[in-house]
């Protein structure tokens, strides 16, 4: 057996998010139907480095899967695009050690999150940022970004519906907002993120953006460690899960 | 009764074109039962600046229609949006002079026409851009729009399935090809345009920034006027109606 590695992406729109529900069109659930035929009709599963949300995007999810087939990278790529569907890309087909573990591996992610502020709604961007019609303070939301970098306890920042048991303390290496025109685009970089995590952060530095919280008011929330004390979770189709992180650069 | 002008977008990947077709989505069919709906079940018709085939979109189509009611403007907006799918958006609702017509008093149009000129596809911009993977010269492309501005018989980048019974001369104000990244944007700015003329003269182009053809036998396509001696029609989804022309800057 072969452990293969790839780099995909996905258009969420369509999804009922990553992972196989029982009736749903999943991500995961056309991956196993696509790998299954081409090992004709033998059952394949894949592990990715980790689910994603209903209407959320990816960019550079990382998934993992055993083949006992002999096929050159180039004829995974293809084969694999001939089987699934146009909202699923494969970027990268590569052969992993048989160690290699798409989500116990992971060392880091990196998210990013669109903002489309400008008075009128653009339905091109519709599927693909959240609209907000009040002009935001970017100088204030990078200022609350700051404090957001560095090792603390999101609790706060963490979907009650999460299924982690274990500590909640991560570390955010960076927390970033640009803005480009009335695109304004959310950077996160950290050793892991929690349920929901990065669109509770979004939310609540919307809200500061808005003038309704202040940056200062960052460290608090994070003490708080109590979900109430964040602000609202934005939207999903603003999320990108933009790349994965492994030890080795290359495997 | 008052006329009223629209501007209005849409993204054209799940109609069917946009006139009104016997059981297809279509973007008239959905403007004409949102007014029927806001007139109590009063039929309404909607007159656009021309049509558009399935997958093309609009950044700025006109329309008109004839109402009864006494709306404010923003009424009607926020009236339309609410009654309209997610995939049409209205950017303005302006009052007309009865003598108004969004066809009959077009003076020019500007289409948009967006390439995705890299090896790999990307599949948040399979509705939104033809994909070709073989480098393209923008250089050559830019030396054969020289030639095509200025009045000409299009007769051979117009598709066969015309409807035009009159002569096919046009006037081209620019036609431009800018790359950004690895996104190739064509402007076209005309006097009118015959049907799928931006589509063969994109198709033309690629043929040129391929090296397959030469920027100087554009003159000897033109006056071929055949249909034959142009290149392939562009697929419909890199396709924008991006502007339409009448003779008053505001109504």
């Amino acid at each position: 057996m072969q452990r293969m590695k790839c780099i995909i992406q996905y258009d969420g729109t369509a999804f009922a998010g990553y992972q196989v529900q029982p009736d749903q069109r999943t991500v995961q659930s056309k991956l196993e139907a696509a790998l299954t035929q081409m090992h004709k009709g033998k059952e394949v599963k894949v592990v990715a480095s980790g689910r994603t949300d209903a209407g959320v995007h990816a960019k550079g999810q990382v998934v993992h899967f055993d083949t006992s087939l002999d096929i050159p990278l180039e004829g995974w790529k293809k084969g694999l695009k001939s089987l699934l569907p146009p909202d699923i890309g494969v970027l990268e087909v590569q052969s992993a050690s048989e160690s290699f573990h798409a989500r116990y591996d992971t060392v880091g992610k990196e998210y990013r999150y669109v903002i489309l502020n400008q008075p009128d709604p653009d339905i091109f961007k519709r599927n693909y940022a959240f609209h907000v019609r009040e002009e935001l303070n970017v100088e204030a939301m990078r200022e609350a970004c700051r404090y957001l970098e560095g090792e603390h306890d999101f609790t706060s920042f963490c979907s009650a519906r999460t299924e982690v048991k274990g500590d909640k303390v991560r570390t955010i290496m960076k927390a970033d907002v640009q803005r480009l025109g009335s695109e304004l685009t959310f950077t996160f970089r950290g050793s892991g993120f929690l349920y929901n995590m990065v669109r509770i952060l979004v939310g609540t530095l919307v809200e500061i953006g808005k003038g309704e919280r202040d940056p200062v008011d960052i460290p608090s929330i994070i003490d708080a460690r109590n979900r109430a004390a964040a602000g609202k979770t934005a939207p999903p189709q603003g999320l990108f899960l933009w790349e994965v992180h492994y030890p080795q650069p290359e495997m």
